[in-house]
């Protein structure tokens, strides 16, 4: 059994893609209801189509030049191999498939979540999280399916499908990262242009039409009501999916890149039941069974009575929730005891080689469950309505806008506290527990429950669409009553999933980082170095510009979108009075170019800082080793930098219209109750809009930011690294005065060349090639002087290590 | 003369207080115009120092409390000297004498300056700037008299005034440390609840005064606007002045250190005219030089017409700035090729010894100075009245305070970007010049000119002061018109005085950071390692939450102003009608109580981390080394977060502020000529309250909160590094079975002491003890196990380094 392990995750993939089918089919059974329903539904529907259409195509040029691009690279450097181009376009596909099916599934279940809303809170639900749980296993399963496939392949392809050493297998993985490059490049497109459109329509659609015209939210009479529907899809269904969908691919990459460097540190061989690859099949497998234990969960969020309240519902996904984690846990202790040797040898930085028992490596996935439990706690804690932080929102309203928003600043500054030491505690233990594998395995455990998040993710903007659609199609009063019940839990939900997605993109990027450090082959990253430290600032300051441009980005597709809806409200008749039919489709198609053409500067920003760092320094000569360091502190700077604004930036978000729906209820303030339409709540409301691109657009791009940050480190790291084709030269017994020491042997050392550059010299050259694991070994006598005899094995081009080993006189 | 260099900072410094005594005599004997003006100006006097007064007996006990801490640790630990209390008690005296000095002056220049501006504006140039010139002398006398005293005294002290060594040097360095210390812990408490008091003030007086009220600004009648008057003064003048009391001796402190360990790299003694010290002496011969050229500079800081606008007064202020910063490339010309070796050898890290001539120390010098001069332009064109963000800002306002409030945030956040770059670039360029003592120089050029800047920044708030005795003394309308000129050029100075402040703390911190790393010994700074990863998380989180408190902390305390202000017209009789005299007083005295108790927390914050970090370990037994590279990672996570937080709030601030000003001379908004009052501009004052804490509380005390932090460290650094004892164990010929390679061998080997515990060694133990630079060699051979034999050498308790150099079958 355990040499066919390599095919169990792939079978489970398929098992929960089936799962998923049977579903989808449940849900498009559903009645979606009468005439004015279905309409409204399409016309949602063919919005989203339209944008993913449009998105998708110019998707496709962005993929064809990077694929040309890459192609040059595989062809220039001897160490990339041009598969990485096949898995960069399947990686690609397969993420925009994903974000495909969810955004399908949920445009088809908002309209039928509405018309079992009619009847019945609990069909309500179970349709709406029905259509969630579609959305989450087409991610999950797609992810593993081709993450797996292509593992396999690989492994075929270039080990003959037996182990043969890690370099081998360092070539299968860094040509698989091709398939984490193509899912998060997508991912980025995907959450930056699906978070300007949502928040370009919703404002656009707000600002004329409650403002201006004074007509509820989601009124037919509105042109962009539609586009502001198409926008949660866009946003929150297509942006959240392929976030984690690219979240779940580098998680499980980076976990079995280092899962192949703990094969390194045992010596190069294990020879395991598993065909020798145990700790690197391990990262696969929880993922394999994450996708059946997220199934389990789902199918335990039911409610049972019709009068059901928020508490009922929200304790219905968190038992969902609870059993998936815990079941994730019980399948961590039995595989990571089944699959890993009983003890391993792991590298500890400046440590050496410890002993490792796989039970620590257990810790270390408890580790990562406990910090995606906790981090969700603690937004609710900063975003919950009701929290005390709310509440001080709430009171500082009543001084006016300027006081609500310190107030909502402040509350995201400072949850950056709690939720930072959280991470800092589990960055510590889980690589106290078992070094970086334990970090990356901390993050694999977490994201097993990928599917279920998404599901309970999803599940918040149907349910949000389907208020939309009972309030256009104007049905009775308890069914929006109903529909906001599931959407009330939607947005704490949507909260905590961010809360997620951020701890499961700190972790991976943790992952990538280590990865990076290993793929190079670099000592560390030594920000003392002052270049290193430079590129750490330089790092820190492109997640705040970044949401900078993010933010005016929405403000600029908003502006669009105003006018548009202006326009219509000025020149078609009767369309205040109902009998005017507004032009839907045009304030789509503004939202959608807009955003799109807005999503390009800081896609560019992106991805275009960390290969100007990699290859601007190249053309001056720079050695690749340094340069790889400061790509390093680059990521580093980029993920503390992008982890603390998205903290900040999400929380405030929530934190803002948490605050302003606390009035609808009314709230007191200074012993007085007050409503909506007060001067607090004008307050809170433009908090709100404040808060809307920092937790809709900016926030969440985080995110993708700084895992695209280091995925692009790690593409990059076999042209700077060059370790699959190490060549170390050794100079023996030069004949110069002094001993160097050879802590110093890691770079060509100028000092020494200038010093003894006259000197005559007498030097046994040996030069070990390692290629492909395989060392071969040169050796001749070179007569000269010291600086010849350099020169002379500096010919090759390529990064030299000289160890002077011995000095005689 | 060269050998009598040691005393010629001393001079300068003395010559310095010298001119800042005339200049201030020159001042109190002009005309403090009439009754009700002296009145009012005594007001704030009194306020001004009752603040101070409060301030000064809490600080006494703070610093009481350190200095038992101090004298403790100095105790305990052999390589801290108790003089290091004596050191900080100075530091912290010396800077609150700075911070009297300046406040007594900028208090009496209002007034003199309010007269002289009935009658002339060259002449109220003259005297505001005159007081500006006397605090800018003060500080900048001060620090460099304070520092270099205490230099010689311990120079003396420990060394007998001749070179011995770097060890020796460095026990006078660290001593020094507790010097820069002081001044920086005052510098936190002014800055912080100096920032805290103006804006509660500020914000009190607006919102009752203003907005509920309907009184214009600086009304009399209005009990809170002695507090807001008295609170320019407290946070502008007092704050700023120790801000950069602190950068000044902290820049100069860490060349030292710096200049030291080039010492070390030429061979531990130089030799030159100036008593083997030149590279140590050279940062304060800078200092002392730059002293007289600021007298230079703001002596050429006048105007001739009565009709000047602002144009022509910030013309005369930039004329005494430019020579200003030209004289000083030319005296760093003079002094760098004077005071240094023609060529020196300097370690860079990872690329060994380096032939550094002195020329690229001079060049180093050029880009602190060009940072200084770039870094005000950008800050200018990001807050500018008229430039381009400011009249996007004004544009945004049209659409509500939601967009004001979003163009803002962004303009601040984008503003990180040409500032970020500028300091990544000044790091890379002066280290490549000249290593970290090129850093470290690059930061002294650009703080020589402290004294002009100070100048030129203390005029504002004096002319805003001023501004405000003529409308509570109720002057002709010319005389609030000349002092609207100053004023308005004294809010662009204000801006760009904190780009200064903020480069000034980023190079500081580096320098800092520097010495940091050379104190503890430590082989670098690695992020790699999970420990020092997760404390730059932890510390790139704290400037974070620190702007929070700061901003809950002004919130809290304008409330209770708000409350005192509302209860005085509620009960003094007449007070509306100018009859009843309202209880300034009361005003003043919840400010300073205020402001006092809410700077605690972040105080707290800001000391305690990095101490915690530093002690908490040290109780689990972790080695020292280890602790000293997570500290540094803290450090560095504070100082790269709190710097892009530093420009974000600022320029935020700032450029809400003059979006808000913009309104006063009309703005065209949709081809709509738009005032004050509408309802654009209702939405430009939300944007400026949120900014006023950003750029008056949290922003400027980011620069004293990465200053200490790395002071901290520095002055923790010899407990954690213990190099001035070092103890070297070398074990040679080792009987186990295995070559056990050296790179490892930094710290004791667990895995060895593991592997090989029980395997029978005979062991020669060399012991290397270097005291003050001297060796001591024990030599002993102990047999028995592996263990046993670690056992014994790590019985001495400290940091033993094991080198095993040879091993025997």
């Amino acid at each position: 059994m355990e040499s066919m392990m390599i095919y169990m995750p792939i079978l489970l993939a398929i098992l929960g893609l089936i799962y998923m089918v049977i579903k989808q089919n449940w849900v498009m059974k559903q009645d979606a209801g009468d005439g004015k329903m279905k309409e409204i539904s399409d016309h949602i529907y063919q919005g989203a189509l339209a944008f993913l259409n449009a998105e998708y195509r110019l998707l496709a040029v962005f993929v064809i030049i990077v694929s040309v691009l890459l192609a040059i690279v595989s062809f220039v450097v001897p160490t990339t191999h041009w598969l990485i181009v096949v898995a960069f376009i399947f990686g690609a596909v397969f993420s925009a498939f994903a974000g495909n099916i969810g955004m399908k599934i949920a445009t088809k279940t908002n309209v039928r979540t509405t018309q079992a809303a009619r009847t019945s809170l609990p069909k309500a639900l179970k349709i709406s999280f029905g259509g969630g749980t579609v959305m989450g296993l087409g991610v999950a399963g797609l992810a593993v399916l081709g993450l797996t496939a292509f593992f396999i392949v690989f492994f075929q392809f270039f080990m003959g499908g037996v182990w043969t050493n890690t370099m081998d297998m360092t070539i299968v993985l860094e040509t698989l990262a091709g398939f984490s490059l193509g899912a998060e490049s997508i991912a980025l497109f995907a959450r930056v242009g699906g978070g300007i459109y949502t928040k370009a329509a919703d404002v656009g659609a707000d600002l004329v039409g409650k403002v201006e015209a004074g007509i509820p939210e989601d009124d037919p009479r509105n042109p962009a009501t539609i586009a502001d529907n198409v926008g949660d899809n866009v946003g929150d269904v297509a942006g959240m999916g392929a976030d984690l969908f690219g979240s779940y691919v580098a998680t499980v990459l980076a976990a079995m890149v280092l899962g192949n460097y703990v094969i390194k540190d045992m010596g190069g061989n294990i020879g395991d039941a598993f065909g020798g690859i145990g700790p690197i099949l391990l990262p696969m497998a929880i993922a394999g069974v994450g996708i059946i234990i997220s199934i389990i969960g789902t199918v335990l969020v039911k409610i049972s009575s019709n009068n059901a309240k928020e508490a009922q519902v929200m304790g219905a996904l968190n038992v969902g929730n609870w059993t998936s984690i815990i079941l994730v846990a019980a399948a961590c202790f039995v595989l990571v005891n089944w699959m890993l040797p009983e003890t391993m040898q792991m590298q500890f930085f400046g440590e050496g080689l410890q002993e490792i028992s796989s039970m620590r490596v257990f810790y270390a996935t408890l580790v990562g469950l406990v910090v995606g439990a906790v981090i969700s706690s603690v937004t609710e804690y900063y975003t919950g309505l009701g929290k005390k932080p709310i509440l001080k929102i709430v009171q500082q309203s009543s001084t006016g806008a300027g006081t609500n928003i310190i107030a909502g600043l402040a509350t995201g500054m400072i949850s950056t506290f709690p939720s930072v030491l959280l991470f800092a505690g589990a960055i510590w233990a889980s690589y106290a527990f078992a070094g970086f594998y334990g970090v990356a395995l901390a993050a694999s455990a977490m994201m097993a429950t990928t599917a279920m998040q998404l599901a309970i993710d999803a599940f918040g903007p149907i349910s949000d669409n389907a208020g939309g659609i009972a309030e256009m199609s104007e049905q009775e009063p308890i069914v929006r009553e109903r529909t906001d019940i599931l959407d009330s839990v939607g947005n704490t939900t949507a909260a905590t999933g961010k809360g997620f997605a951020i701890a499961s993109a700190a972790l991976t990027s943790l992952a990538l980082f280590a990865a990076y450090v290993t793929f190079t082959g670099i000592d560390g990253i030594n920000i003392f170095k002052a270049p290193v430290l430079a590129m750490l600032f330089v790092g820190g300051m492109v997640p705040v510009v970044f949401s900078a441009l993010a933010m005016n980005a929405v403000g600029k597709a908003a502006m669009e979108m105003v006018q548009e809806v202006r326009r219509q409200f000025k020149e078609i008749p009767g369309i205040m009075a109902g009998t005017g039919e507004p032009e839907y489709d045009k304030c789509v198609a503004i939202s959608t170019k807009a955003s799109l053409k807005e999503m390009m500067l800081p896609g560019l920003l992106t991805i275009g800082f960390p290969l100007l760092i990699a290859f601007v320094p190249m053309l001056f000569g720079m050695k690749h080793m340094a340069i790889a360091e400061m790509l390093g502190g680059y990521m580093a700077g980029v993920t503390v930098s992008g982890v603390l604004w998205a903290i900040f930036q999400n929380n405030a978000g929530g934190a803002w219209d948490n605050a302003k729906k606390s009035f609808e209820a009314g709230v007191e303030i200074n012993g007085e109750m007050t409503y909506k339409g007060s001067d607090a709540h004008k307050a809170a409301v433009t908090g709100d809009t404040v808060g809307d691109p920092f937790k809709d657009t900016s926030g969440p791009s985080m995110n993708i930011l700084i895992k695209l940050t280091c995925l692009i480190g790690l593409v990059v790291a076999p042209i700077l690294g060059g370790h699959t084709a190490e060549t170390k030269t050794v100079i023996e017994n030069v004949n110069i005065e002094k001993i160097i020491d050879d802590t110093e042997s890691q770079v060509i050392q100028k000092a020494i060349i200038e010093k003894y550059a006259d000197a005559t010299a007498k030097a046994t050259v040996k030069t070990v090639v390692i290629k492909n694991g395989v060392e071969k070994e040169e050796s001749k006598v070179i007569k000269g002087t010291y600086d010849e005899v350099i020169k002379k094995v500096e010919g090759s081009g390529k990064d030299v290590i000289i160890k002077v080993i011995d000095v005689n006189e």
